[in-house]
């Protein structure tokens, strides 16, 4: 019914038509999702800017030696993307975080209100750091780094959760202004057990 | 997983202890669902409220001459539902929009941002007002009445809008101060399509 | 002069015509009062809500086994009515703290600014998780109960105040929607010293 | 009862210490109203302060040229008094915008949510221009004079405004620093009609 | 070329014009600075409050027993009036500031974030008080008071803060309405260190 | 006297230990500015990121087909970075501004409150939509492109200031996360005429 919704409010460019580079990225994460997200076609619209945003994705997403897991990273982008209304991130991530963690319900749990969520406290007190550099950057002071090392976090973990949540304000804010629309598929990943 | 998880910080009574009239209420809800909806079993903890709530529910949602459909009705209780971050009832009634509209997209959607929602300008127009009511009550206005009329709201409607927004700004400030737990079950509902 | 203002944007039923259980409330709290407070007209355009309502106010404002005095719970109303900008419960439930507490000056303190108000400290903290959970239900933790704790609250007072603060905030909500207006006998009671 | 209450937490002079100017002063306002404004004893800490603010206190009340009326700005000082939570300007205020207007309901109202009050639309915008500049001045722009021009005010008016709102801007922060206790008298002024 | 730009959006008054007391003040001050603040020619406009403005600004910045040093006060003007988004202040008082403090960044610092301005934590401290009596003075308890005297501030200087924070929201909110331009003269004065 | 404060409280890599892009990266801007901005050895910590970072910002600042022009760009970093408290960019890309604009007073006055700059209607505008992706950017809806395109901006500029807004809003988090600090250069660049 939704396949022909509009994915943006701005020109989605053909795969077909893409440099070499984009179009390699593109079918990759197609084989392993079975599906292009949509953000790579919206984002497409300005090839620079698209390498630059995976660019930076990846060295936030793919760093070994972060202390943060796969699924604490997640965790972060789907908290403070709640906290900016951006549903291209809620639902593609929440997807993400499903699947990670392999916990159905907690994609909507953080969404919502990740102090009802089933995590850990140090993981509600990487949330908290998270929401204040989303939501308040300015006022984050040597406080909230000693909270962060109460629970174990170092000061590159400290790092890692300010750039991802700084990187996801951005991607919540173009996905915002291009009404960005996420794939279908998203909505229902991860929530029910394979067989 | 999650069985074992405390569904409210507060005392829960047992079901085959509550006075005859809860107990046959929480039976046909159970029947119709198949599992009892945490809220039941949370509120019970104090009957009188409990009865009061489910009456108060009942003469807004079941209301026969309500210009707003059932859909619409949930639409509103998830909208403002998200804005005041009460997990239990943007998953719980999130499962019942997605069943009512038979649209497996329309609650996540809702709960992040209505104005990307797949609906009408017309429910745009009625979450808008929903919305304002929710968070800022004391400012409407006529103009707010006006806006609604130009989507061919009737004032009925408007109480029916004001209504379900100021009983579940209620409900989710019990749920919220309870730490209610949505039932496993809410997260999955209406996702697949039947068989 | 003010006999001529509507007392609310809807429909106003005449007493006569309601239904028998209603005018029997109504006329109860008119023979107490000495005249009809415009909520039981303004609310009774819907009966089955009406109902609810009262149910509900009943419940909670009536429990003989509360922890908080009644006068205690005219602060909640109030404080959070302040908060909210509700002309009619500001005026009509400040008249009834005047009464209840013997104070003239207590309503017009707390509905400006609790913090300056003539009242304990046991009393601050209570209006402080009141207006907690009026204006950002979704934050309150075990911290916040546990702050009542250290003044003698028990979670069945912390249950009260929430209950109190949410049905309040619904009552607001319909009040500011529908424009009710207080009648003008209230702004007087319990200022002046019976003689 | 609460003749003991401090009326500052800061010193308060003794006016027989004050200098001659104050003393006059003080004793003329004492001599009509029948007591001594808190206001005045509690700013007597600091003398050349206590000068400046009565004088631009009367360059704006009592400026003949204004095309406020006196109630009018009483009007104002209350509703932005209310938004920055001052007791001690809500009370005092108040009571003399019931003596000035002969209205004794419209304290409260304003106080509460001026939107509700009885007042004409032309003070409604008086009162939305004030508004924004306690709460917004920053965003102030020709479109707020334009909405003030739409009602009949010059734009010396809205200096009279801006003004008012301004000098008791500076009023609330320094009651709520201070503690400042309104007297218990004013709470009942002009709240009875004179037999 | 922004020498034709209007320093106000009301009538400014010719210095010659104004009565002989105002006159002075101005070639006074232009003795001193080398040019005319423009405050002072557009609060000409109403010599009354031109007057009692002046004379409140002397007795809070020029009192003698004022445990805070010149440069402190600048601090907070400069702090509060970015807070309050006031061009003039901002501009007219980070020159000052930059002088007073033999400090060609300190403004800027201030202005923009004191939290990472080269100030003590002394400093730091007293513009925390003087923020929360800028954006939320009804909030402001003996806790404020107490984290003051920690830093070794005395109430008096609490006092001085407060009021200094009050008098310049007032001419924040005038500056804002009037569209008060900063004379270019400011915006260099302070940066280059004097041969 | 600052040369001695560390400029991030993060580790801070030697500009020769860094691979050899990076390391061209800064001497080019060394030579063209005559000094290193810190922003580059504070991101360098980090040099996927780095990369990532500068790339981002080629693309959007560097991009040719832009209907902005680099002063109006800069104008949107500035204002949006005041508002998310950045000392870093308000200093650093105001100097940028007074510079490419030949503006030695826009940058003061943007980062302040734009509504007051001397800039035009257009570039008002221009603004108003960067501070809505800035700070609610969940809330943008087609009468925001709407009311660009009143001004003459087409859609592709609409995707440059919000990428920008984007772009610096994640820059801003960063810088404020680091305790980034501004060379002491850039205070003053492009404040003084050049002879």
């Amino acid at each position: 019914m939704s396949k022909a919704k509009p994915i943006s409010r701005f020109p989605v460019p053909e795969v077909k038509h893409l440099p070499e580079d984009m179009r390699e990225r593109i079918l990759q994460v197609q084989e392993k999702a079975g599906f292009v997200p949509n953000v790579f076609l919206v984002l497409a619209h300005r090839p620079d800017e698209f390498r630059a945003f995976f660019a930076y994705h990846d060295a936030l997403l793919l760093r070994e030696a972060s202390g943060l897991t796969k699924g604490e990273k997640e965790m972060i982008i789907v908290a403070t993307s709640g906290a900016n209304q951006c549903l291209y991130c809620v639902v593609a991530h929440g997807a993400v975080l499903r699947i990670y963690e392999k916990a159905p319900l907690l994609a909507d749990q953080i969404a919502t209100n990740y102090l009802k969520a089933d995590i850990t406290p140090r993981q509600k007190a990487m949330l908290g750091f998270a929401m204040k550099v989303c939501q308040d950057s300015g006022a984050v002071t040597e406080a909230d780094f000693d909270a962060l090392r109460a629970h174990g976090f170092t000061d590159e973990d400290a790092w890692d959760i300010a750039g991802i949540t700084a990187l996801f304000g951005l991607s919540n804010r173009m996905a915002n202004v291009t009404s960005m629309r996420p794939n279908d598929e998203f909505y229902l990943m991860g929530r029910v057990p394979r067989a």
